[in-house]
């Protein structure tokens, strides 16, 4: 792969980043009455610096298929929802006990426990009344915005984002083989990334071998991206990360690195990357944003 | 009130709690593969011998404007799915930590903390995959069944339940005026009641009138069914209810009797059961299972 400068990524991902962070303000009122501190906390894990990933595969899908952007907003703001409140949950001390995410408190340092669990069914539940909003359905067919919710329920739940996480928790501090940290994985991290590309290209109204493709093409770079999270955990700058590094190996996390080593990790990455990319073949330049996130999963440092 | 002998009325809800039960067995595979645990303790709760209160007021108000039980069982499901979740995240260490609930362990002391969190965050995902299941749309009206979508996750989120939980976790052992009790009561538990038959109403085809009639409905009952919980807490017999009574009080929780007594409590909660009453007066023999459930919220022993 040439040295790519991605500064024409670069401009795409601010653009489409400020898009989704301007929707996802107007989508939680402001913090007040009783209950107030919970929106606080929602608003803080969700404002708290992400890199907005799952949101704008969504869009760069349903753009490749010949959809806009304002079409699927709400949806891919429910994607970020759902993503932030796993991390909420998965910060929390019975699950990986984090005490830093993007250079920030957690939100149970900062809220306290009871509180930040809390969060975490807010955005999740919130998440599914942002794909029901009627103002979808000006643009989307009902029963396609139907088939969006099933997807993504699917993808987040327990044959997906959630199954992976329990696998993660049980195995930790075990030896594993390949298939383990590959269900881990392709279950926590890429299916939830291969369902914000789905339903973009649901939502875009791309056709049936369209979708199959971009799917295909969301589960290589899901895997290939949580592979570069556990390679910038050995090898990446804990400033740029904002979080300490080298604490999945002290916790004994299963990762590609623990499981095939560092070396072994890099070539599986690449060759999902590349095969990620050839599935896209068939789509025009609408489609070269997601063909340039592929190959940033590789050379992101943070 | 006359001193009824319910015999109907228990008829109506073990046929409509066997329906629930058969479809709830239907929509979750068995435990198998790496992630079975989490089915397991998803399972376990769910089928800890709860009484399908909502997924009964959903289906019954579903009855009253014409509709049938097997229109609506998907969201029925998923209303108790719903309301398993928030019942296994509120007996977390973090929150209420009980251990015993319907007179079984609860979820984190069989499963351990981290899955329990997790079985609370696949049940609250799944019951939205269910109510986005093509076999409703056969029934119902795609838009409408999005709306369906967006009142459920309305009433169980930051503006109801989850604000009601937050609000109840931040004023436990404080002195608090009825306005705070009664917006916890309202949030945290009579919200989803008056959106499961909300719901009911909806999905059964129940006109504007109806649907406001049944939803006030709701809201009484479902505070009156709060107060209940916190009456019995008091007076309750230990071994019918499955748990320790006397909890509320030992840890400070904010209950109507806490605030405004017992004998005030009661009065309220019978105002509320006649006043839901009087709100189904335009409602014909189909709606007397609303009526005597209404009534019954009063006479239970757990």
């Amino acid at each position: 792969m040439e040295n790519e400068d991605f500064s024409g990524l670069k401009a795409y991902l601010a653009e489409k980043r400020a898009l989704v962070d301007e929707a996802l303000t107007g989508y939680l009122p402001e913090p007040k009455g009783p209950a107030a501190n919970l929106l606080r906390a929602m608003k803080y894990s969700l404002f708290a610096g992400g890199k907005r990933l799952r949101p704008i595969l969504c869009i760069a899908a349903a753009e490749a298929v010949g959809g806009s952007d304002r079409d699927v907003l709400p949806v891919a703001c429910a994607l970020e929802m759902i993503h932030t409140y796993s991390l909420i949950h998965d910060d929390l001390p019975v699950m990986d006990d984090d005490e830093l995410r993007r250079g920030k408190p957690t939100s149970h340092k900062v809220f306290g426990e009871a509180i930040a669990l809390l969060a975490g069914d807010g955005l999740l539940t919130e998440a599914f009344r942002l794909m029901s909003l009627p103002e979808l359905t000006e643009h989307v067919p009902p029963l396609l915005l139907l088939e969006v919710i099933r997807l993504i329920a699917g993808a987040a739940g327990y044959g997906g984002m959630v199954g992976g996480q329990v696998v993660d928790i049980e195995q930790e501090g075990r030896e594993v083989d390949i298939p383990v940290v590959q269900f881990i994985h392709t279950h926590k991290t890429a299916a939830l990334i291969a369902a914000s590309v789905g339903a973009g290209a649901l939502l875009g109204g791309g056709n049936k071998e369209e979708r199959t493709a971009l799917t295909d093409f969301g589960e290589k770079i899901g895997l290939a991206f949580q592979i570069s999270d556990d390679i910038l955990d050995i090898e990446g700058d804990s400033e740029a990360m904002g979080k300490r590094t080298g604490a999945d190996a002290e916790k004994g996390k299963i990762t590609y690195p623990s499981v095939v080593g560092l070396t072994r990790s890099k070539e599986i990455q690449s060759a999902l990357v590349q095969s990620a990319v050839d599935r896209l073949g068939g789509f025009d330049h609408r489609a070269d944003p997601l063909r340039e996130i592929a190959r940033y999963i590789i050379e992101r440092k943070k």
